[in-house]
């Protein structure tokens, strides 16, 4: 049996009292540049990071007495684990959640203080999964699935309810893909009361599982692979989300690593919002153009934002210099007192603002006589960067930049 | 006449259509973390990244149909700017805003995509503002304040009644400090619902103008100095706002550079909001215990979050290292082939990920058969860090670290 718009309503009422109703915000700003009505549902908002606990909750809230008693146990590396955890926290029920040994310290952190029982458990998620099976036939607890099971399936979907509710004439929704879950749900929630609205499924392309399920017309495994994306790298999706999909969304489409990392920056700098990759997978797919939205009210699904900080930065690096707003710029100097100074004055007349110099005479590209020095500059845009080259081809220093 | 509670219920009625009432959400754990109920006001997520637009949209709003004609001139580096380039388009409205030719281009950028004629001048604020006294002698334009203007402070008290209606059972609201247009006008707004609640106003260390002006009991201008906190860098307070924070205001204090950048971070990660340094001042004195929150319901006033993506970076950054998530330490290498593999090989059974690695031979404090290495290590807490280090020592590796 699928998971129906009733099922839907009826998660609703069970979740109510617990979990978060997020807003579903207006863009101005990504609406011109995109054309259309640009809105924003900020599952990352959500009490964990993340969507999960709507799933998870209406799961845990339909268990008998005598399940609740013999507890549940999960397996994940990501928001999974917070959103079941937080979900059994507040059912008093026992909880042991299997994670790689390789989660990051704040994940485990986040997860055992909701109460759960975290074990460490494989170096990957299939490792941890097997260990999670063979800990369920010890101890009888239920296995709460990711994304393939009903119950998580219409929990997800009390999204859908929320969008029609918040974008009343909304006529297309954009929703990152793993397993499959999250559109499904979504889906089925808006079709029950705007049949005509148009679904959008977006994928990383390091792990485009939907799409190949969608081509075999059954869920298949794809090579797993490292994505930006991590939230939604799922080689096989579900057995009951795929039919749901195949009837309710009309495309799948990939972002690759360059896509998700700008739609992060975009949310961070623009909206003011932290976005994991996964969760900015959506918005980065309506970014490159590749969802027909113009003229559109278009709810884009920001499904998470459980992201590392390191990663965070890193991306704001990379981000300035796309864009043009740093630039690194290596020059030949003559390695003489005086050299790096009177390079710095003619970057200061510029007005670059330098980040980082690296200063190293024994680069094979020198000569003898010669030390090339590596300049991180902030800069006004590519414009001013060129501007910066040619001062320096004037003033007779040799360059090159990336 | 000083403004009322009238004045600001009239304004509200004003800016309504166009200004976006921002969401006042409590945080789980940040409530947790300090003892109270502490609730966040989201004035980053205004339509110009600040809550400028208030108290910009309602002055404008008042102008006669004359004065309107002649347009409106403003000075400033930052928010106020937007803020009045976003009224002013709205009203169709020729603005100037004269900025320091210092100003980073994405501000000026933003301020011009409103319409506005940005006029570059000077090296600082005083010098802009100079200019625009200059420009407005010629053209008789109206020259809208940052703060010190009963029509400004009434916009700004709107978020009060924001306040009020979100968090009916409110204690208390703390509230960034600049030259006191922001918490004179909330706390007129909120006292006039609620007279019992306190209010606690925030500065930076580095440029404690409203601090200065209740000890000396008038507006006094404080030296001008650096602070990532430049939304709130206001030298002297105005004439208008200082007798309401005498009036409403029950203390203001302070918080370093470090304590903005820890607010900044908490507000990244916990919450997935960005701020900016002024914006998470509020914040940030409630972490540090500055203000008796314990037991209350406490609104905290997130003022905006225009902040330089650089600068988050930065703040990523020695944040890790202040929390021990991430650590450098320097190692005395043996300088003969295979020395710095060995090393490696230490780090990785300690499960410790390798950030950065720098190589120097020729660093003074190295003999001359031996050389520095600077690991910049991704860790697990300082707990994690220790172990790195003991490790290392254990294997026989001279280190020092920060």
């Amino acid at each position: 049996m699928a998971v129906t718009y009733q099922d839907i309503v009826a998660a609703q009422s069970r979740i109510a009292p617990i979990v978060w109703k997020t807003p579903c915000t207006r863009s101005e700003t990504l609406s011109k540049r995109t054309g259309c009505n640009l809105y924003l549902k900020l599952e990352n908002l959500q009490m964990t990071g993340s969507f999960k606990e709507r799933g998870a909750y209406n799961c845990l809230s339909q268990l008998s007495e005598e399940e609740k008693n013999r507890g549940i146990i999960a397996a994940s590396a990501g928001n999974h684990a917070q959103g079941v955890a937080f979900a059994a926290h507040r059912f008093h029920m026992d909880a042991t959640i299997v994670m790689p040994e390789t989660t990051p310290l704040v994940k485990v952190t986040q997860t055992r203080q909701y109460g759960s029982n975290v074990v460490l458990h494989g170096d990957s998620f299939a490792q941890a999964h097997a260990h999670a099976l063979a800990l369920q036939a010890q101890t009888g607890a239920t296995l709460v699935h990711a994304f393939d099971d009903n119950a998580i399936i219409a929990g997800q979907g009390t999204i859908g309810l929320e969008i029609v509710d918040q974008v009343p004439d909304v006529d297309m929704v954009v929703v990152p893909v793993g397993g499959g879950g999250l559109i499904a749900g979504i889906a089925v929630a808006v079709h029950g009361a705007r049949p005509q609205v148009q679904f959008f499924g977006v994928q990383s392309a390091a792990v485009p599982s939907m799409q190949a399920a969608l081509d075999a017309g059954k869920p298949v495994a794809v090579p797993d692979a490292r994505t930006m994306a991590d939230g939604i790298a799922v080689r096989r999706v579900g057995e009951h989300t795929l039919p749901l999909v195949q009837q309710h969304v009309r495309q799948v489409v990939t972002v690759d690593e360059e896509e998700l990392a700008e739609a992060v920056l975009v949310l961070l700098e623009v909206e003011k919002t932290v976005a994991e990759g996964a969760g900015a997978a959506a918005l980065a797919a309506v970014l490159q153009g590749q969802v027909p939205v113009a003229g559109r009210n278009v709810v884009v699904v920001v499904s998470g934002g459980n992201i590392d900080v390191n990663l965070i930065a890193r991306i704001i690096s990379r981000g300035l210099i796309k864009s043009g707003r740093s630039m690194r710029v290596q020059v030949e100097l003559t390695d003489v007192p005086g050299s790096l100074a009177s390079l710095l004055a003619v970057v200061a007349r510029c007005k670059a603002n330098v980040l980082q110099v690296s200063h190293d005479r024994t680069a094979m590209t020198a000569g003898m006589l010669e030390a090339w020095v590596e300049l991180t500059l902030e800069t006004r845009g590519f414009s001013h960067g060129r501007e910066v080259l040619r001062a320096l081809a004037a003033a007779g220093f040799r360059t090159s930049s990336e």
